[in-house]
């Protein structure tokens, strides 16, 4: 880990075989099917407009200025909200599956297969939908009605196995060879990193150096492809991932400079609950991530509820713990390496919206 | 009403002292200020992307084109979505309170006053606390919880009256005169209505001929703005109002050719109460809206909870009214006066979302 300077290769020249130019391919095609999505400031009730002097200037300084930053210091940085939660899906992974399936048709193939908790699940249904291809969809027993029921909508083969990701990925394994079908790997595959990746691209009009983005981190697809693309434009600007504290197998991992496997993970995040980063995806998170910050289930709840109530937006506790995370890092957590420089913006990605009813009323109900 | 041709006479030409240049004005200080709210496909999940032939072009018809239209007929039509929710305040009001607050500050008032059922009123405290004015809020005792806090919050005074609104318009006038405060009314108000109008504007880019729009109606103000600034650019987008049954003062006094008062409002979508159509809005109503249509209690509910479900947005019962409306169009409801034209899309302004959590949890806990 560590801050990133300008000195640092970008991965285009490391690894020419996969970068920036994958991730400007997979744009192509992301940006045919998909909108991009709305970046939106967070009005937080805590930070409303101060009033000028009645007998001044009626106009005073907008909380839109590019050329006064309205931030009260690092405490009082503006938070942004890039909203996945508005995708077709409802969540992110619908860029990944979209780049990766788009590529499977292009090559011939009829049938594609992945291990997924959801929302990857529900996006491979949807891309396979959309080229005509036939889609095997394994989650966890444990899987919210909601998203099995979406899965199911999509025309995909829906197989239950049990809890863990392993099992999942042995089962997909099993299918592929079977059947000859192609796996569509969650985050383990290159083709769907760079599609996570075309999110960056959105938020090149809008970022400037000393900003700070903050993305949720599971088996790290979308905190890689987001990284590959910032930095690749932009040296300043922060890469943060947030985790829950129940699922910090990426923090672990980055303390100890090579992938653990986290033996049990408890989240009420279940897009989030990898066992362990990626074998892809780890070594561009070593190199680009600035930092890494984890948020307790409690802090998720907040960050959910205050989403509902101070901007009217459904987010999946999963997408939530970004904004969990902008908030840690404007008390001062991830320390120097997540801070953001002078008139930085904290800039959130609300990474799905997908919730069960009954759990997103039971964390609304009792205000911020 | 009926339908609107190119004769008709812009309001600018009838009217020198009110039309499209009070809304240019207005937008001045409003897209200062506030951010132009995203306009979002509503992604059903009736009308998911059909496949192609696997062995063809991999890349089928854009959903997004503009080329093609995606639509399969009038009962097709794509549905978009104004997210006003992601104001400020949650709500459109403030485009109009902002117009109102800033002129007023500019000639020197200190104190505003105004009757409101809630999100206007929080729009103008709003307001009044960005450019230093005192300001009193006149609400009903019928307000939400959840309103009359957020009002508190940005510092204005609280008034509770009687559930009427007349109530609230004496007591409004009573201190004005008492207090020398200036009344910014909710939408009898000749910049108001203009601040709200500002939104037409943001989507001029978007329309095209054809087009159709959908927007709550509660006292007018809304669709009077947009549809004078519509209107003013194309000639064949239709604007539909639409109003819940029980609070349906607007169609009754189109159907009588005059201002009709409706003894007692029913409905849950608190922000469409009003009892008569405004002296100001309702000529501007009669000339330029092609239709209204009411949707039922039930309709506003499943719109809302469709709203949560498919697209991940929360809005509240008077904001969820439009997309009832658009489902009704859809079916043929409001005629060939309400029907989009070949290729046309239905926009639907979801005008705010500050909704009790209770009434949004008891909405969308069944699925649609």
């Amino acid at each position: 880990m560590g801050s990133v300077s300008a000195e640092v290769p970008h991965p285009d020249t490391l690894t020419p075989a996969w970068g920036l130019s994958w991730i400007a391919s997979a744009a192509e095609v992301v940006h045919r099917y998909l909108p991009h999505t709305p970046l939106v400031r967070f009005w937080e009730s805590g930070s409303l407009p101060q009033g000028v002097s009645p007998a001044g200037d009626v106009l005073p300084r907008s909380p839109l200025s590019d050329s006064e930053p309205s931030s009260r210091g690092w405490g009082g940085a503006e938070i942004w909200l890039k909203l996945e939660t508005l995708q077709p899906i409802g969540a992110f992974k619908i860029r990944g599956a979209l780049a990766a399936v788009a590529d499977a048709a292009r090559r011939g193939v009829r049938h594609v297969v992945t291990p997924s908790s959801g929302n990857h699940g529900r996006a491979v249904a949807y891309a396979a939908r959309l080229f005509g291809l036939k889609a095997t969809v394994v989650v966890p027993e444990t899987i919210p009605a909601v998203k099995r029921e979406a899965i199911a909508a999509l025309g995909a083969e829906i197989v239950q196995v049990g809890g863990r990701s392993s099992e999942r990925l042995e089962e997909a394994e099993h299918i592929a060879a079977e059947r000859g079908a192609e796996i569509v790997y969650p985050y383990d595959d290159p083709r769907v990193v760079a599609g996570q990746g075309t999110l960056a691209l959105e938020l090149y009009p809008f970022l400037r150096e000393g900003d700070v983005l903050l993305v949720p981190v599971g088996g790290g697809g979308l905190i890689a492809g987001i990284a590959t693309a910032v930095k690749a434009r932009f040296s300043r600007v922060r890469v943060v991932g947030v985790e829950p504290e129940g699922a910090d197998d990426t923090r672990r991992s980055l303390e100890a400079g090579t992938r653990v496997r986290r033996e049990t993970v408890e989240t009420m995040a279940d897009g989030l609950r990898a066992e362990m980063p990626g074998a892809f995806t780890f070594p561009i998170v070593q190199r680009y991530v600035d930092a890494l910050v984890t948020v307790s289930e409690e802090e998720i709840a907040e960050a959910l509820r205050r989403l509902f109530w101070e901007a009217r937006i459904v987010a999946e506790p999963s997408g939530a713990v970004s904004l969990a995370g902008a908030f840690a890092v404007r008390e001062g957590r991830g320390g120097k390496a997540a801070a953001p420089g002078d008139g930085g913006r904290l800039v959130a990605v609300i990474s799905g919206g997908n919730v069960d009813p009954e759990l997103f009323c039971s964390l609304i109900r009792r205000q911020p």
